[in-house]
């Protein structure tokens, strides 16, 4: 195959770690220079590719693409874009191939969750059917930790990691305070549809915290649930609770959608922390406080999990290899070989299977009262959390990198997204 | 002046760093068997002593006790008790001598704040009166900043340099979303009457961060605020707001006091970051995220400002050589000799001095349209947060110690708190 160039994008919700991938997919390439010439990066994600503003990271030093390994969000952008079927749109996908035509590309590194595996999926099939070859390779990424085959997901050990010494830390806070004032704290996560962010907080029983878990994957029963908060604040003096945001009643309705309205009558859109905090005092008295993490979470490369960073570097690393293999159509994996110690390899999936897949939270992770994790599922977390891998500071601040993102000049007419 | 026993107790609201503080005191006291026999701490606070469930700190190990440097929260527990004025309470003041006195108790030391600060100084005054001698030396803590005399407190640092972290990434998460996605991100953070946290956001401007901050000194002004907001949007794209829990109308509403009711007609607690984001999302239609910190803040050991540390460390040691030396109710200070390179050393304040001061925002540390920190106040700030120091982990978690805490026998009738 002649020499082409590559073209890497970022999409949805970024990480802590999602840079660590594309440094793993600039620094490769460039070790491949007979099959790969430059890398160009969509400016915000797919939407980039579509209007021709490609950002070559050529012009970047390669000590400012080392330091993506240790600065969160994404460098290039993201976004929440997702590309519909086929029939319904194929104008997008026509003009996503002409762009790769006009530049010479003929590597797709997507990185992202299930609706990118998708989309990666099908710029691999059209590109065969309109005869320009592109070789479409997901690189996976989710705090969710819900795409299927790979063992986890780049960006989901950072955020466990961050969720179970916040909450651990917390609740050394709320057991100082405990004998005469807060003895209640809750902490909202992420997570609408699987709990695997919320499990976290299941690692603080190690260190015999009193931890409650509201996860997604279990309707909420509140008269259960608050006994359970008041034995554990009758037996430990007070209680931390992890509530995924995606909580919700048997009847589906959320935590957070209260129906409050504000004084204007709007409705008031709160978090689920807010919503149990209040509960429990309704009907216990407890003091409490509350927080909700929010992006925080998802952005807290200073603590890192080092086992995370490392495999989305590695991720990204093996999707260029897997594409100057000759692949097309997959995404390189991680798959599990022990516990404890921890060792996994790095595999491979065909994207047919990852696309339009959700991994949730298998049964026997959660324990059977519904507020806890079992211990088979603490022997899965354990190892995604392990390390730290801090950046450096100056002035008492990460030294994260913002890159130039010079754009490459433009070949086509104007595309209106 | 013969051996004595000494007392040391924890007050009000726990930080990263107070234990830092209480290790101090034990190894200082440590050093000076000749006039300090024990130390005992009271358990959960002042109420420890009221109650005389004192703790005998010499039945920890060293290493537990060394590890308290690393360990957020209050080891011994804390309390929200403030004795009245000698006048309308001296029952408890004369009851804390009895328990002084039945353990041969000579040194008190107390950790906390202005509230603290205020007990400190009377125990000293009715010592006197009752001729029973106890030398009340207080030790400086509290996240809120705001100690007079002092250049800065204990506490402070750690939580400044969370905020300004957690700030710093959220903000490249959300610039990241910004195109299609995300355009607004609120912090909020504590500080009910002084703004020294949310002004650690202002640090992030350094960092070419568009950020707005709320302090509890300005009262808010909604239709310049969104102004603000909108032009942020427009010209970089996104905004990051950090709203101090105080944040206030100019008739003393707190913006997290909005009157708002559930399902069941109950006020609904909320917190000033959802009102300020649901406030943007009306007016200008940008779509938002919100966290609150709460606790996570300011419990944070793992990413803790090593000069705060320090300080709390230091601190606890010169309120033991100021006992040994014979002083009373005074509390050892932070005296700023410089800002670049940052200088300091340990002053020292008389109580009746530091007694019933808060310490606010100079006006000079504000920027003229209210919502920024000036270059005087990133002086003063900088050096608070600089370096780290970090906790041994396991298991991917911090290593936090849980003492043994064991009680002393009693020797007194019980008393009723």
């Amino acid at each position: 195959m002649p020499k082409k160039n590559a073209f890497y994008a970022q999409s949805g919700g970024v990480t802590a770690v999602i840079n660590a991938s594309a440094c793993g997919v600039i620094e490769t390439a460039s070790k491949h220079k007979d099959k790969i010439g430059k890398v160009y990066a969509g400016r915000n994600g797919i939407i980039g590719a579509l209007t021709e503003d490609l950002i070559d990271t050529s012009k970047e030093s390669a000590a400012d693409i080392a330091a993506l390994r240790f600065t969160p969000s994404g460098a290039f952008g993201s976004c929440r874009y997702k590309l519909k079927s086929l029939e319904a749109n194929k104008r997008e996908y026509e003009r996503l191939i002409a762009v790769f035509k006009a530049h010479n590309i003929g590597y797709f590194f997507y990185n992202g969750g299930g609706d990118s595996a998708d989309t990666c999926f099908k710029v691999s099939q059209l590109s065969e059917t309109l005869g320009y070859p592109v070789q479409a390779i997901h690189v996976p990424k989710t705090v969710d930790n819900d795409l299927p085959i790979t063992d986890c997901c780049p960006g989901f050990g950072s955020v466990a990691k961050y969720v179970a010494v916040s909450a651990l830390e917390a609740s050394f806070d709320v057991k100082s305070m405990s004998k005469t004032s807060t003895k209640v704290f809750v902490l909202e996560v992420m997570g609408r549809h699987a709990g695997w962010i919320a499990a976290a907080g299941g690692l603080l029983t190690d260190h015999h915290i009193p931890v409650l878990i509201l996860f997604p994957e279990v309707p909420f029963d509140q008269k259960k649930f608050l006994a359970k908060v008041d034995a554990n604040v009758r037996k430990f003096g007070y209680c931390t609770i992890v509530v995924s945001e995606g909580c919700h009643y048997p009847d589906g309705t959320f935590l957070a959608e209260q129906g409050t309205r504000d004084a204007f009558g709007h409705a008031q859109l709160g978090g689920a922390a807010p919503v149990v905090a209040n509960m429990i005092k309704d009907a216990l008295g407890y003091k409490f406080h509350w927080a909700v993490a929010d992006y925080l979470q998802r952005a807290a490369r200073h603590i890192a999990s080092k086992t995370d960073v490392k495999q989305a570097y590695e991720l990204g690393k093996a999707a260029v290899q897997l594409a100057v293999k000759g692949r097309n159509a997959v995404m390189p994996t991680i798959e599990r070989l022990s516990d404890v110690p921890y060792k996994y390899k790095i595999g491979v999936a065909d994207l047919k299977d990852v696309a339009n897949v959700e991994k949730f939270m298998p049964a026997n992770f959660i324990s059977n009262d519904g507020y806890g994790i079992t211990a088979k599922c603490k022997r899965y977390l354990t190892p995604l959390i392990q390390g730290e891998d801090y950046p450096k500071y100056a002035d008492g601040l990460p030294q994260y990198v913002t890159l130039k993102n010079l754009a490459v000049a433009k070949k086509l007419p104007a595309f209106k997204v």
